[in-house]
């Protein structure tokens, strides 16, 4: 296998979001609660389809869910268009309704932030295109945004054999490549004999259906293995460095990414191996300290109980399912982001980065 | 609640397993399968049936495996008496098959070899007799190994709210009340308010399944989570002990268990929640001077990328799938034996422990 073959490989991948049309367009999304077994996808013609999108996890991963909601407000413009209602009243009321979606990630509301601005700014002439153009500019730049992250990781897996990554901040997390996924594609081209481990990710399997499909896609050697038994592995000495995402870092460098990011840390620490947290500066939260305050969604207890309708949980217990959970600065190795390596994570030199977007 | 409650509740449990009938009689297991929808029993009337048990999971857990093994070798000279076939030679046999249906857990060559040591002993005419007597002392034994355990681990639990424990290590898994969960039980008996956290313990989802069945059936509150939670509850102060079963310990202490049992120690070790693991002295296996030399299972991939037969991995990804792992003595901060306390773990202390028995 050569990089060419893979770069080929890499490009069959379907994208994970895509604007259909004109200013009246629809937004499409890879439905990803029909991976692997199924590519089919899901089409938002209003907005609560594209709210019902992101609650459900069709479409999920911070940047992406991000650029979602950046469409969804050109899918309130279009349908406002359409039935000749306020289309401004409609673009405000979508941000205000797309920000209840989901609570963790953070770059959901730094996106609607970026629309709001352009819906306030804009005359009533140009509203419909210029929500339409920030909606792709921020496409676009999230696709920018993967590539340097790869760029600016890649050498921090230089020499790495086996890198595990946990749920899945790739592809089908963002524009285009991811965040951890980033690093590994880039990691990859020049290295073609990198093996990923890729957690399963319990409840919810992003790990097993999204992360495996589109490295096995992309001509990445690629094991999948239960959430507990990555400790197994590094005990062995067959892990070289684990690479996840997040889904908001709060100013101290404390990262919220999918739950089981935390026991990973501790378990990295415990034998020596890096661990990497792959973001873009829009996953940053300068409001919150440290992640004590960052808000932790808890989801669904049927996710737990009744995977794939069958029911596992006994009859009679309570469910524990919080969606995220929170890694201290202090187990983190480094934080990849666009704007360059924060390494070691601490509040001076999160500011230092993040300062220069 | 009050503990009489408890128990009248403890004494619904169906029994693991039972011997039904005479000499030529057959072995009753629960089919741990399909719990917790449905109980159902699977008999065993053949050597293959009771090895296709074992090897299936319809019986698990340490001390379960062991008593069931000795009860296989009634149910090899119950069908060569049948067959007019040699009875001695007939179990001999099935002692060597059934030593071939699961490799991790020591407790399942402790009882072959007491029936081989039996089979060779008795004369042709008493054989089946003292056969199935020793089956049945091995399984009453169990039971006051079991309720030993609890009594003496009880007190370690004392004043503990919430206990997490790992896959199942209950009646399930023994003649009666179990190993980690024999010491629950008991401390519950103390302490009605003592809440249980049950990993799922993927892949098979014993605790979500087993645990959480059974503990529920008796009477005492319990919480299922993904084995990724279990770092969160931790870091929020929730859990203020965890209690673990073993597959084998080594002479210095070393103890394989589940999958998940190892990074569940690291993760405790790291918040300061003492991590306890019960097990008889039967579990021991002092031919190993540590739990490098334990052999450990590797199980079918199917069970990781089709839970239920729902493909969840992707295609092309491959699996990693083992069903042990060994966590280290200097992370356990005692184990609980029906002969008494080890603490600290090490190998003087082992000794001086199952050298009592």
């Amino acid at each position: 296998m050569n990089s060419e073959l893979v770069k080929t490989k890499a490009s069959t991948l379907p994208p994970t979001l895509q604007w259909v049309g004109g200013i009246d367009g629809f937004l499409r999304l890879i439905d990803q609660t029909k991976l692997p077994v199924e590519e089919v996808y899901f089409d938002c013609n209003s907005v609560e389809q594209t709210h019902d999108a992101i609650y459900r996890l069709v479409v999920r991963g911070a940047p992406a869910i991000g650029i979602a909601a950046a469409y969804g407000v050109s899918v309130a413009i279009g349908t406002a268009m359409k039935e000749q209602a306020d289309a401004r009243k409609a673009a405000l009321a979508a941000i205000d309704y797309l920000a209840t979606s989901r609570p963790t990630a953070v770059n959901l509301f730094w996106a609607l932030d970026q629309m709001r601005v352009v819906v306030n700014e804009a005359t009533d002439q140009e509203l419909a295109d210029r929500v339409l153009q920030k909606a792709k500019a921020i496409h676009e730049q999230d696709r920018q945004t993967c590539a340097a992250i790869g760029q600016h990781g890649a050498p921090l897996l230089n020499g790495c054999r086996n890198v595990l990554t946990h749920c899945n901040a790739g592809a089908l997390a963002a524009s285009e490549k991811g965040t951890a996924l980033a690093v590994i594609y880039a990691a990859h081209e020049l290295q073609p004999e990198l093996h990923v481990y890729a957690d399963e990710t319990r409840p919810l399997l992003q790990g097993a259906r999204l992360t495996a499909w589109e490295l096995a896609r992309s001509g990445v050697d690629v094991t999948v293995l239960c959430d507990n038994m990555a400790a197994s592995l590094m005990q062995a000495g067959k892990v070289d460095a684990v690479v996840v995402g997040a889904d908001r870092i709060a100013a101290n460098g404390d990262a919220a990414n999918k739950i089981g990011t935390y026991p990973l840390a501790i378990v990295a620490r415990h034998h020596g191996v890096p661990f990497y947290v792959a973001a873009p500066v829009s996953t940053f939260d300068r409001t919150l300290a440290d992640g004590a305050g960052i808000p932790i969604e808890q989801r669904d207890a049927r996710e737990v109980s009744h995977p794939y309708g069958t029911q596992t949980a006994a009859d009679g217990a309570n469910i524990y399912n919080p969606a995220f959970d929170v890694t201290p600065a202090e187990l983190i190795t480094a934080i990849i982001t666009d704007q360059g390596i924060i390494q070691p994570v601490n509040a001076a030199n999160v500011a230092k980065t993040i300062g220069l977007s």
